[in-house]
């Protein structure tokens, strides 16, 4: 009997069931984060910058020793030294003096602000020209003007960015906590399925699922474990399922989820565990499985592959969030329909596309097929959503596509 | 003297003087390829599917059998047999006659539909009531309805997502030809620079880039070759950047770009090869450097790391795709300003923002800092780019977000 849910009901059930994953982690080099989920809170232990740095090429001056002047009547400086880089500022800037300071130099003790090296004159006498008053504060960075020792700067769950890589070298951070990558086993079941290298004979078929969800799952900073093809007996299946639960966090097993004959993954499941659910009501994706054995996710995944395809991204992403403890950041962009589509008979549709960059303005072009799984794969850029109640949209509506991840 | 360009003044420079390189590619399994650039056109080479298959678990029927029935009135049909699920069908269908056929398995010759289970009745003595008309070419897929040879899939320079990965399995292409990854240094100059895992000494700071563009290098699928920091002696800079361009496709040195005294990457490029400008009319970039050695591009970035961090993705990015012919795809996302922003004085301006989801509609908020570093890097989601001639945005203002990479 099937349990339909709908894909709210799905996601809420998602969160219900699974909790995050206590407390497993690992330490990466920074600069391999990108991706990784982080374990810890990054909070500043020191002042960032440490010094008085200089935003220019110029020279530090108290500003007071410089209002006033102007191009014609320039204030006349002594020089009484010179910063070089990367080494301290020793001495302090007493009134009526300056001294030569580089862009990210230390500015010493007593001086205020620095002017541009364009706006000084150098006289060759020890002395130079100000040609432009100086603002208290001007072109100078003060110690903690970034950070101070206790600033929270990044928490738990977030996913690391190239840009969090350079905040985390600053602080001095060469490792970071992550979590461990959320171990997740791939199974494809079916008796007419072959391995994708393999020509299929009569009646066989092409596994696709195994390839297309190991690489989702790199993609989505996962560690895929591999199983071969299970045929379709169920006890063979019991088998692989409860062998993969050893190891894995997470198992997703494609094919066999149809009510038919061959529908061994639900009788599977709630042998090992709890069927939790059994069709979304969504297209595709009606023929979803969702089962707990033990605390862990396992998915019984459509066979078809455009179907697991948009599975796997609507409910087996946020399954793996939870799981890493990951905040969910589904990003779309806004493009406009090429063409009419017509919309469904009131469960919510999920159409692919290709995205044409015209001058700027996102042109969604439906990838259109019967079922085609190729077709509806190859060379498309994200999807788009037709809501259950909507009754169809016209050439030039804005729709939001939810675009693939790579770049 | 700088030669200073507009961003787009930039970006032509980079199509106008780097090409393709030509022809180096590697091998690698398809669920390992997402994010690495195809180096062959996909097409088609066979019929797919290679029979005709059903869509659901039901009959195979000939469609004009069942005209007319309904629920009070079936069309009664003689079972002929049974389709097994990765078996040939390996009879023919003959009038007045029907038979199983599971979900994706295949139709015999002689069917031209399939009747859903749920419409037939099994009266257990080799009949079967039909209550729905089948129309022709029903709940089947026919023989290359998906794919069929000499079709072209994806083309030479697409970046693979995880939907190609399964096309291509369905394809039986279980490796796949890409480009290989754009071999390029990452060089740090400064005397004030010490390794990021160290403590500052006086006058020192952290070197942020290093880490920071291998991360950015290793998220854009390029691969980065790291060099120990370089002090700011011209002879050391110009061994280093030699040694670099023996191996290396493409050079970043960052630091030493502004017009002072520590100014070497700009004369070190003109020994070596040529200097193609110094300077872009934006903020942050202004003291961008880029140049050719052989047909290389070598940038200077600038040393502070949040010009860093926006130089590589506006300008090191779109010369990386050069290299690897691939067409560069900015998406953006759409999303509206939590506060007021001001304009600038006549360049370009970017600034960092964080985003928050507010119910489905995006919030960015502007991470404003004096220079700050890492305030301006940690946690960022983006960032958004205000025209030169524009006066300011009003809190609620819709700006185009570009969002970061890492999901």
């Amino acid at each position: 009997m099937l349990n339909v849910l709908t894909p709210n009901e799905v996601l809420q059930l998602i969160k219900d069931e699974f909790n995050e994953i206590e407390e497993v982690f690992e330490y990466v080099r920074i600069d391999a984060a990108v991706g990784r989920v982080l374990a810890e809170d990054i909070v500043a232990e020191e002042f960032v910058p440490d010094f008085n740095r200089s935003t220019v090429d110029g020279y530090a001056v108290r500003a007071e020793d410089t209002f006033g002047c102007s191009e014609s009547i320039p204030a006349i400086l002594s020089i009484c030294g010179e910063v070089k880089m990367g080494e301290r500022a020793s001495f302090e800037l007493l009134p009526e003096t300056c001294c030569y300071v580089p862009t990210g130099g230390e500015v010493p003790v007593g001086a205020d602000s620095c002017v541009m090296i364009e706006f000084v004159e150098d006289y060759g006498d020890g002395t130079v020209g100000i040609y432009k008053p100086a603002a208290p504060g001007q072109n100078m960075i003060f110690r903690g003007d970034d950070v101070r020792p206790g600033k929270e700067l990044m928490l738990k769950g977030r996913t690391l960015t190239f840009s969090d890589t350079g905040a985390l070298a600053a602080l001095g951070k060469a490792e970071v906590r992550v979590k461990r990558k959320i171990k997740t086993a791939v199974i494809s079941t079916g008796d007419e399925l072959v391995p994708c290298n393999e020509t299929p004979g009569p009646g066989k078929i092409r596994d696709v699922n195994s390839s297309m969800l190991t690489a989702m799952l790199h993609t989505y900073g996962a560690e895929p474990v591999s199983f071969d093809i299970v045929p379709d007996e169920e006890e063979e299946l019991e088998k692989v399922l409860n062998k993969a639960l050893v190891d894995c966090d997470m198992v997703l097993i494609s094919g066999g989820s149809s009510v038919g004959t061959k529908d061994a993954t639900a009788r599977v499941i709630e042998k090992t565990g709890q069927l939790l659910m059994h069709g979304i009501a969504a297209k595709p994706g009606k023929p979803t499985i969702l089962g707990k054995c033990g605390n862990k996710p396992v998915f019984g995944l459509p066979g078809h592959p455009v179907a697991a395809y948009f599975v796997s991204k609507l409910y087996v992403l946020p399954a793996m969030d939870r799981l890493i403890g990951r905040g969910n950041r589904p990003y779309s962009v806004t493009a406009f329909l090429s063409e009419n589509v017509a919309a469904n008979d009131g469960r919510e549709l999920y159409i692919s596309v290709r995205l044409e960059n015209n001058d700027g303005r996102l042109i969604a072009h439906p990838v259109r097929t019967k079922s085609g799984l190729i077709t509806a794969l190859a060379g498309t850029d994200g999807y788009f959503c037709i809501e259950r109640d909507c009754e169809g949209l016209t050439q030039g509506a804005e729709v939001q596509v939810f675009v693939n991840e790579a770049y």
